[in-house]
């Protein structure tokens, strides 16, 4: 038996030498991203403060904050925490404060500015036992229906003037997420929902200043509506966070070409069966994730192949028909050893699945970043 | 502004004072199933070699060892080296290899046994030019149609007399997996596709040992086909991996009932709204994963909710509706701070979303284990 291998193996310079699965960023296509939303808040002369759920990387933040990110938006402590402990210091946790981790919140905000956001008297109660001062902003629901106060309703008015009057809570204004986006069927409709978040969330806010309060942010957004959107009136924050890598979602729906998708997934045939029509890839649902993609799509897929990755062209009749844990099933028989490279249906979740990007420019990769997915 | 909340807090005691979202393992439970599938391997004759990829947890494959575990399954090399770290000696990688990280496979056999699975020349090929000397079992699709070769082909008998007459490898046998029990209607049908694995290892396992090869394993199994089946003719050995645990997607299927499920997501709710008859709360697709459930369910849903953990009493109309990155969505309208437990529908993917299980007997928290979940 030879020893020779157990050197540990040259680190791959080309994605083509990758192991797989693997995830990779293409560095060029996030830059590109990164700058267009930066170069839009600033035409809309409203504050940018991308959502890092979606790469929970401290240097993709870091690009972000570059190109001019007024503060950064997270959807858990851990991402708070992680971020906080790399210098970012102005922090909104866009999640209906959670009750048992408030005095998680309490601890954070000892070292960062943490904005909380709240639609409820019991959270408002929460936060004012804490004895710490919090800016805390409004959860509004904007016509997602999924978290917020229904901005016509007293309990919007009631809730903002507490904060206001709180002495221990700031307020600091309103939030909302135009989520149901994803709902939408044409790029006509997705302006539509854009707008309307604007018109909502603008009336809100002068129908609280008109009553004497101070609304210091309105904050709104995501990926499709901030892409979309032609103007953001009465807002003064966006908060997208899909935008720095895109996905297969966002090109159905006509946000992105798939050209400016900036992950994919690196898979390799390991079984093939020419007799069924299939293969199977070393990308499964811990690789990929189960998002089914949108409803919209053409066909039901659970992720797409590149015909050529630097095109965008994706492959007619090659795609995920399905997945099991750890395998990726293909809808034709490609040899055992073949290469594929993958558009996820939901970046946000596929980057969970893996400890750290691949970053490449073009087919060279030149570094590896961490994926900080930790939940505690 | 009070510091005294900036001292850490104190451990939980009781799954109640457990910040929220929290992967909460029974170990009672999870000590009955270990028990019950060991005592059915032993009355059986069989080795049993637990699929850890469910867990990923090192204690609990000490304790599924303990128990009469003669090696273990792994989905994953990061899988194969935590546990190969632990001390865990004989390790079937039950995937077709991976060509790109046959180098990594050659260095973990210096450590371990590590039994690797083919379905094709290119394998083979890949692994007689590394040098390294694996027991190798030859996967057979039994009837699943993911991964493994037609049992009867002529593929099957060439790579099965290829690998026993390699000068560099060594034929350890056969192994399926009954996957398509997940498709089955009823415990009848997945009793039958139980059946008729056996038939189809045992047939080819014959048919190879009257060509003059010997045939040391054949591997078997799912968990429902090891929890349903009578007997298992012809086999050697089994490899379940969800009974350590069981889901909503076993409950349904009558393989177990839901008390005897041994993992639950404890959520709080963050945001109620009255109004839609729904409520928010803290656990999404990134803590119970996206995994729709199977279709045979009475309703579609991404997880259930207990009314009474311990008698294993679900709600009637109370479940998880649909789920984004961090929020899930309930189908009625709960005050917020309420705590609910739910009944995840996949639990591999469900644990593979978190850190650590939090390890209690009844209420009572006793220990923290880590979730191995490492993806380089």
């Amino acid at each position: 038996m030879t020893r020779s291998s157990s050197l540990p193996p040259p680190e791959p310079s080309r994605i083509d030498q990758l192991p797989t699965p693997a995830l990779v960023l293409d560095l060029d296509r996030a830059e590109r991203n990164i700058a267009a939303m930066a170069e839009r808040a600033r035409r809309w002369g409203v504050n940018l403060r991308p959502h890092i759920k979606t790469h929970k990387c401290v240097e993709l933040g870091r690009l972000q904050r570059d190109a001019g990110a007024s503060g950064i938006t997270v959807s858990t402590l851990d991402e708070a925490r992680v971020f906080a402990a790399a210098g970012f210091d102005d922090i909104t946790w866009a999640f209906p404060v959670i009750l048992s981790r408030i005095p998680e919140c309490v601890a954070l905000a000892e070292l960062v500015t943490l904005r909380l956001v709240v639609d409820s008297d019991e959270a408002v109660d929460g936060l004012e036992r804490s004895g710490a001062r919090f800016p805390v902003l409004l959860k509004v629901d904007c016509g997602y229906h999924r978290a917020g106060v229904d901005p016509r309703s007293p309990a919007a008015l009631g809730l903002a003037r507490r904060l206001s009057e709180s002495r221990e809570l700031g307020f600091d204004g309103l939030l909302s997420h135009s989520g149901h986006a994803y709902a939408c069927d044409s790029v006509t409709s997705i302006r539509r929902v854009a707008a309307e978040e604007c018109e909502v969330m603008g009336e809100l806010a002068e129908r609280l200043r008109a009553d004497g309060l101070v609304v210091p942010t309105v904050s709104i957004g995501s990926t499709p509506a901030c892409r979309l959107a032609e103007a953001v009136p009465g807002a003064t924050e966006i908060r997208p966070g899909n935008y720095v890598f895109f996905d297969r979602t966002q090109a159905v729906f006509g946000v992105c070409a798939p050209s400016e998708v900036a992950v994919s997934v690196v898979a390799t045939v390991v079984s093939s069966r020419p007799d069924l029509g299939q293969c199977v890839v070393d990308a499964g649902a811990l690789a990929l994730s189960k998002d089914p993609g949108p409803p919209l799509a053409e066909r039901p897929s659970m992720g797409e192949v590149f015909d050529d990755y630097a095109s965008g062209a994706l492959s007619p009749d090659l795609y995920v028909r399905s997945l099991s844990q750890e395998h990726g099933i293909l809808s034709r028989a490609l040899p055992v050893g073949t290469r594929v490279r993958i558009l996820p249906n939901h970046s946000c979740l596929t980057v969970a699945c893996f400890d750290e990007l691949r970053v490449a420019r073009g087919e060279r990769l030149i570094d590896r970043w961490s994926i900080r997915r930790e939940r505690d």
